[in-house]
């Protein structure tokens, strides 16, 4: 493996509520230098919860992507406060986004969004031993709870609106996780 | 399933040389308004390439990634050309990453990014029936190519240096795909 490229430099090129996009000149090892813009990652972190209501069903929910532009399903997931604990964070978005908690909370793995031009990580955790509790969130309009069999991944994976890359890599991680 | 919400307005907030950031102002259904900020979707779509050696040889590669600030495995993966095709897109980024061709190409899968914030999408192409072919890529060090065996992708999972959401969903993908 080559030593890591030195960072020339660095300077932001543009910032919006959401975004901050940076550019930076690096020198790779044999010389070379080039240009690279990214988004910085944002400050304290993101979880991807896999709630498990039984060894079996996971707990999907639909909502509305301004990305894509369309209802699809997914995991829940959602960036965590200043100063909390990931699977505290992933407890809290469980309550808000699904109407439940979790005695037992177990962190999987982390995730990268897209490594040459993103920051962001997200990390996977799983939750069992799940509890009735909603706390109030910021949706615009109520989620809905789409309870799946892991046994039927397969359908879930043929469908045109479940595509995100990192719940479908969740949701195998798990699968294979609880099988073994 | 609710209906869609209506885009009353959008506007660019932001654009670089690689991002376009766009403010939308949605009405949902139940009259509840939202400004979104989002990533725009690139104009020609991408591909991921799984490509296999064999039917248990499946080819990574190594390299710099700038988001994340560090080497890491992956599959290879690039943008189409405009009105380049994306079977032709996985063959032509497969000979500039990897240094084969493929005799086989099929689509798999599309996955999305981050359907809340972004609109980018990816397929996911199968790569069999392989052919030692180079072309010059535009990478600024040469990419090391990772051989791994799809019977250890546990070890993989559990590796650091491999964090990408979206080549581990295709790895999982096309394990089941060839296993069924």
């Amino acid at each position: 493996m080559p030593f890591e490229p030195q960072i020339l430099k660095r300077r932001e090129t543009a910032r919006t509520r959401l975004f901050k996009v940076e550019e930076m000149l690096l020198r790779f090892s044999n010389g070379v230098e080039r240009i690279y813009e990214r988004l910085s990652r944002p400050s304290h972190g993101a979880v991807l919860i896999v709630p498990m209501l039984d060894e079996d069903t996971v707990l999907l929910i639909r909502e509305y992507g301004a990305g894509i532009e369309g209802y699809h399903l997914a995991l829940p997931k959602g960036a965590c406060n200043a100063g909390e604990d990931r699977l505290a964070a992933a407890n809290r978005e469980l309550m808000e986004e699904v109407g439940y908690g979790a005695h037992h909370l177990e962190h999987v793995k982390s995730l990268s969004l897209s490594p040459a031009y993103m920051g962001h990580a997200i990390d996977v955790i799983l939750a069992r031993d799940l509890y009735e509790k909603r706390l109030p969130g910021d949706e615009p309009e109520p989620i809905e709870v789409v309870p799946w069999s892991l046994e039927n991944l397969p359908e879930l994976v043929a469908r045109d609106d479940f595509t995100e890359g990192r719940s479908l890599a969740a949701l195998y991680l798990v699968r294979d996780l609880l099988r073994s």
